[in-house]
């Protein structure tokens, strides 16, 4: 299959290299990473598989490259390129483009063992920020807004300049958390309060994605097991628990993705509180944050070992509270490890 | 003329309110601003002009608003849009499409007298924050690397929370500077280096951006008077700040764009560094770090007063050091006021 990418993500899984201004075409057995001069010495030492060209204008090059190539057909992801960048390729050429939606994102569904390891890299990387993070929002955090807060968020997942983050960190307090992508706030973290935590880090570029919510007296730390002083708030706690502990126990390769949904979701439902799961049980990770398998109530896509996804479930009660306890599990040898 | 847009920074121009998954319709004298759940409250508290539309397909719902509408013919950005969503909307209708390349940036490239004061006060917030940065460099700097210092520089820049970044601040040392779009290494900043930093913040929402060039001895500071130990690099750096300030003291409103990029480029031609400018004068700031009008050798873009853009000549000699210095200013009575 002969096929053109845009994105960087795309890029870096095809040969290993990439950077915010490249373009990649597969042409049969040859391929190329076109890029501007600035990526020349780290595209020339890192590419794998794909010959260098440098170009400032990138879509005048592989416009040249595929006119001069003997290729009749070539496939792209209209979600990756823009009309403008697919005009300029596509319109002076007698090449077919055929649409293939998600075309990376599926060839990217199932894990490689060293992808594997990686990602279980990142995710215990996370898991261990999450722990450095408890210790400082204990010691400095009460008395300090959701602006300062996700700042710190920020320093110690990214281990201070280490690492990249996976996505800007949510932290949010009581009836913020209800927002499912909540931003942040000037409420101050007050002991006792219901506190909301999802974030990530990459490693070696590829994403981890955790979420705790904790009841935030001086000793809390982001594990699974809390006791909050709300009865309502409890009962929703424990049976967001309940769902995630439910999902991972039940998970099976060669089940539908819907049918882990359910797993979660069915749960919750039956607690009473399903108008208030307004979001589906997880999405795949790996270089994007978000990509296959989606785990929502819809897909029928069949879940396989080697794929990556999270199980998040929860609960969001306007003007109240949010809930969420979201892990990362990995399909191995029929079951969902977390990673 | 009608027109929809899907840039956040464009959408936030036309009304006041914008978030990452939003669409906007101006159709006559009715305006649509389509987003999905998440964003209800905040959408219908503050979007003006526009009537807030909630559906979580955001495509679908403008298909269904262009159909019902009387219009004819809508202007979009042919690099704003994705083949896909574009043609999730035109091909389901009879309206007729038309490009407009940089439609919106076009709008937005005089800035009104309310711009101006935001842009400025951003200006002045990056400007202070330079100044801790130097204290915090000078203090605990030296012996870190860039890693390091990017974080801390990322940390002192949105005052630890309070503000966005205009994009990831560059902090480069030695021959890493000769790279425009330096990424940060594990290089260490010793006593005498040349550090360079180019940092940006955001004040509601609009950018600033500034560039230093020092020489990091334990007095420096991030001004323009830097005395270095190698005269080849006190050669450029000289050139470089009479190439900045002959473009600040002779910029005219009435001038096209590349006879101010002359004003800067013509200095370090003549000092003997031409080939080592590797990049144009400067880029128009607003809501976008880099937007209208660009101020390149080739541009015929009349400048005007209003317009707000970086003055940033640099000269790169590879593997041994980069100098760039960098301004904003608006033109305000027919001169470049520095911001």
């Amino acid at each position: 299959m002969n096929y053109m990418l845009k994105d960087e993500n795309a890029i870096y899984y095809e040969c290993g290299y990439s950077c915010d201004n490249a373009l990649y075409l597969s042409l049969g057995s040859e391929a190329y990473f076109i890029t501007d001069s600035r990526y020349n010495l780290d595209a020339g030492q890192n590419v794998q598989g794909a010959k260098v060209v440098i170009n400032g204008d990138l879509y005048g090059e592989a416009l040249g490259l595929l006119n001069k190539s003997k290729v009749k057909k070539v496939f792209f992801d209209p979600k990756e390129w823009t009309v403008a960048g697919f005009e300029r390729i596509s319109s002076q050429t007698k090449i077919v483009f055929k649409q293939e939606v998600d075309l990376s994102h599926k060839k990217r569904i199932i894990k490689s063992g060293e992808e594997l390891k990686i990602l279980s890299k990142a995710a215990k990387l996370g898991a261990k920020a999450f722990k450095s993070l408890a210790k400082e929002f204990r010691k400095n955090g009460f008395g300090e807004d959701e602006y300062t807060l996700t700042h710190r968020a920020k320093s110690i997942l990214g281990d201070f300049g280490k690492y990249e983050l996976s996505f800007d960190p949510i932290v949010a307090i009581n009836a913020n958390a209800a927002r499912p992508h909540a931003m942040p706030t000037s409420t101050k973290l007050e002991k006792n309060d219901l506190l909301l935590v999802d974030a990530g880090l990459k490693y070696k570029r590829y994403c981890s994605d955790r979420t705790r919510t904790v009841h935030a007296d001086k000793y809390f730390m982001f594990d699974t097991s809390q006791k909050f002083k709300s009865k309502k708030i409890q009962k929703a706690y424990d049976t967001v628990l309940k769902a995630h502990d439910n999902a991972i126990d039940k998970a099976r390769s060669g089940m539908k993705a819907k049918k882990v949904d359910a797993l979660t979701r069915d749960i919750v439902t039956k607690a009473g509180f399903g108008e208030y799961y307004i979001h589906s049980t997880g999405h795949g990770v790996g270089l994007d944050i978000h990509e296959m398998p989606y785990i929502s109530t819809k897909s029928d896509t069949i879940i396989e070992d080697g794929m990556v996804y999270t199980i998040e479930p929860g609960i969001y009660i306007p003007d109240e509270f949010g809930i969420r306890i979201e892990d990362m599990v990995a399909m191995v040898d029929g079951k969902a490890l977390v990673l």
